[in-house]
């Protein structure tokens, strides 16, 4: 399976690549906005194509073509404005889904925000980046792709515990970054999460099991 | 026929506004976001109601209730940021439609911009906006709500000419407000217009005459 990570270079995006280099056969490429950045990726032996959430959706096909599954993991982050949480966020990721349906690429692995998908669930203090989340899953929801919504709490940088907690609406709490890529292996692995969204965090449950009792 | 003006506040909605207490029999009501607004207002002979685009959905509904059309004309303006934007111009618009649905008022007039309906013609100074606008029409079009999109060029404080050019893409140009106002006025008075969208210009032809030949 040739999996394009949009946002591999991002956190989530890091640690989803290194444990799919470590536990699959799968054929995992990062998307990334310049060459430069290759280097880490060559140093993973995991493959690069250069691809930027600006471009328009005829330049995210050629990127996308080829591929067996998108995991957009992208994020604008909290370093620059809400401008850039319209045009990335919600703007970039709807372009992607767009390319991914014209290149006839069906699956597609969203990570989202504990939370996004109700608005009295919302996080006051980041209102502005649960709306262009809200829009954009929806988005994926109305769209033929071969949807997952994955919908983490807040992020830690702790080691994986491989325990996780999974649900339609899950009471506010974290999750290290290490088990939300576990659970998006899982969730590429097992078919029966197509067309499910939900809340993820840190819980008692074998991640591989949580997934499947979906 | 009364008349919810959100955003009656602004340069257009005070324009449509009077234009309504003018030339029209309807009883126009501006949503505005606190009490002391209202002074302008009840010189002019319009009702006003307290409403904040910030609100749930089901408080906006007690706003709408009683309504039988509603004219979105609120943006967040050029003075505030881009989370004011997600905030109000998508979610915003998103909630007030729903609020609509939900108190089964049909008719909704929305105020976007020109070229919102397709990325290629995005202003490249202004994409943020634009994304926004686009995905609240979005929105409005997949809605159970009799809409009309108007999408105005640029917007000049000028006097009105009383004369448009409208079409589903017409040149990057500029319009009086005040012509605005008299053609959501138009919209209003011809349910032809319902379930369409079209850019809009000062051209060649009379306001009434050019939006019955849409």
């Amino acid at each position: 399976m040739k999996v394009l990570v949009v946002g591999g270079n991002g956190q989530i995006g890091s640690l989803f690549l290194e444990q799919v280099r470590e536990s699959t056969d799968w054929d995992p490429v990062a998307m990334i906005r310049k060459k430069e950045q290759a280097d880490k990726f060559d140093q993973m032996g995991v493959s690069t194509v250069v691809g930027d959430l600006e471009w328009p959706v005829e330049e995210l096909e050629k990127v996308v073509q080829g591929h067996d599954a998108v995991v957009f993991t992208a994020g604008s982050g909290g370093s620059t404005g809400a401008d850039k949480t319209l045009l990335i966020d919600l703007d970039g990721a709807v372009k992607m889904m767009q390319a991914a349906e014209n290149q006839n690429i069906s699956r597609f692995v969203m990570v989202s925000a504990l939370g996004a998908s109700s608005r009295d669930r919302w996080n006051a203090d980041l209102k502005p980046y649960y709306v262009a989340k809200h829009f954009a899953d929806d988005a994926l929801v109305r769209s033929s792709l071969d949807y997952t919504i994955v919908r983490p709490g807040r992020l830690l940088n702790e080691k994986g515990t491989g325990r996780i907690e999974v649900g339609e609406e899950v009471e506010r709490a974290s999750i290290p970054r290490a088990d939300v890529a576990s659970a998006l292996i899982e969730v590429l692995r097992q078919p029966g999460t197509i067309g499910k969204s939900f809340d993820l965090i840190s819980g008692e449950q074998d991640i591989s099991k949580a997934i499947e009792a979906l």
